[in-house]
């Protein structure tokens, strides 16, 4: 290599296409496995958001960590960008791969639980799961969910209330759940609009109720990059029949939940780790000819009773908050704020 | 909610979809933010690969970690959700944001350390970037690199040898780079096959030459979600002018490095974090009418001179093995063993 003249020269061709270099840069040479991360933080802390700031700090911080702890492979690299890719490229409006990974991995499971920490009395989320849509309609209280001639019928009674037993009325609740096949309308290839899923509201006395099926256990869906990852882990891919429950109204904290019936083969197993005791259910029966004729149902149908509780939204907040402080006294005990009730380090 | 009958009819009518329960599980029910994680990781150690355990081990270890410690929102759950799944969907055989994003979170920089130790006497490596393809052409020495008409030619001059000086003969030579627009040819939608980039083989002098043009600096592509995450992080696309060269020969550990003209303004703050002081050279002319007629260059035209030199395989995994395990040292100080070159921990 000579030295010759500078290359100055260099670069000018193309500066239009290039932003100019603005704020006080680190500068990003010769990083090494040992100085990359700091660098890397250095220059991500250019945002303006404080929020932004701490995440990326972390997640640089995890993912070279990570990365050192295993002397992850440039094979082991290449598959893992092949792997995210993919699940990218199957995902679509009805197949939420990502999602998915998510559930598989028990990250949704434990984001519920830092969102939606448990009060004593109120109702335990668990993982929203792939299956939900937008498209579902307006149901009337006994409307019948399903249109599957093979299922097990079922009556839903429900009501919510708040922790001191107040009914809460006009509460938006999404249900959705599988067929008698354990397949979700939005995995038939002739799906033509939504079917097995519904939006009903709680009335006066915060009641709501339709008829369902009897949900029965499947498989998630297994031919894509999840399914590969789980064979490779040895872990079978089935989650217990579950019925679905989202939950919104102003004021009130959020609630996606499902109920679980009990003595599933796979409710000590599920492939996404949603099940909660609270959360599992006996099925009774309609016994009364009287509650029979009033919910027009065959004496002898199945019956799901179940009362949800939500928690006001400054209860859940305050709850959140608690918990929050008491996990970064765990992680090291750096002095945090709250910005739009998510915690930033202090500057200082 | 009654008691009733047990449930045991749930599920039944569709076990066949459903692949038994094997092996010794945990029960996986009522998992918290506090318990999850090892939990999780019992399901993982399903898995019959040792390698699989440990990568996954750390990999539910980082991310849990990182969601508690940021208390990680629904929202930017749903948000980061989008954001990979959007990356996979832009993905394509000559689009590769998913090593983008590698890139710009100085993870391929970090792996390329971990897995291409530098020794004294080795050259350096860097980023692959997403701009390599597998389409390009064997070029005779002396080929011209890039049709582009407006770009300023450049004779590159190489050689390649072992630590000791010896000629390494037959090294496969890709060599890739940017038009004087600082775009490649998989940029061009008008792609009709490959251009500015080709295939050489080192003759038994290990040496190799072509005419290449003199680099200019570009912009990453923006405009996709690795942009979008730059612009939150307030943080410019660019890249310092270079060109591409990625080594193979059976017996010598892979090189994939570039070469940087001194002088960039972006030198020192590259957006992928690849430079590194013994990559960046300075550029000479053609002053010899001897060597110009030799090479069928203009008097005067750009001088690119270079000497790679290559660690044996041998080499390169001594290295390896001798950073893996003073790694090691430095994350808790497990006893490790080598599973194909990889670390996995030893069981006792």
């Amino acid at each position: 290599m000579g030295s010759g003249q500078s290359s100055s020269v260099v670069g000018k061709a193309n500066m239009s296409r290039c932003e100019p270099v603005t704020g006080n840069l680190p500068p990003l040479k010769d990083l090494t496995a040992d100085n990359i991360t700091e660098n890397v933080i250095r220059i991500n802390n250019q945002s303006k958001s404080p929020r932004a700031r701490f995440v990326f700090e972390r997640l640089v911080t995890h993912l070279h960590d990570f990365a050192r702890e295993v002397q992850l492979s440039e094979q082991e690299w290449s598959t893992s960008v092949e792997f995210l890719t993919k699940i990218g490229q199957m995902s679509t409006d009805t197949r939420h791969e990502m999602i998915l990974l998510s559930d598989t991995l028990g990250l949704s499971m434990l984001l519920d639980s830092i969102n939606h920490p448990k009060s004593a009395s109120s109702t335990e989320g668990t993982v929203l799961g792939p299956f939900h849509t937008h498209d579902a309609i307006d149901l009337d209280h006994g409307a019948v969910l399903h249109k599957d001639p093979h299922a097990t019928p079922l009556l839903v009674l429900c009501d919510v209330k708040d922790p001191q037993g107040n009914p809460i009325s006009g509460v938006k609740i999404d249900v959705w759940e599988g067929d008698s096949h354990g397949f979700y309308d939005v995995q038939r290839e002739d799906r033509s609009g939504p079917d097995g899923r519904g939006v009903l509201h709680s009335d006066s006395d915060g009641r709501f109720f339709f008829k369902a099926i009897v949900p029965v256990p499947y498989p998630i869906p297994s031919d894509g990059p999840v399914g590969a990852m789980l064979r490779l882990l040895g872990r079978h891919v089935n989650r217990p029949s579950h019925i679905h429950f989202m939950m919104h109204k102003e004021g009130w904290d959020p609630l996606t939940t499902a109920l679980y019936p009990r003595g599933d083969p796979y409710e000590a197993s599920d492939a996404v780790f949603g099940v909660k005791e609270s959360l599992v259910v006996d099925f009774t029966e309609v016994s009364d000819p009287e509650m029979a004729a009033r919910y027009d149902v065959a004496l002898g149908t199945k019956l799901l009773q179940y009362n949800f509780v939500l928690l006001s939204m400054e209860e859940a907040a305050a709850l959140k908050r608690k918990n929050a402080i008491k996990n970064m006294e765990k992680y090291g005990g750096k002095k945090m704020s709250f910005l739009d009730g998510l915690p930033v380090p202090d500057l200082d």
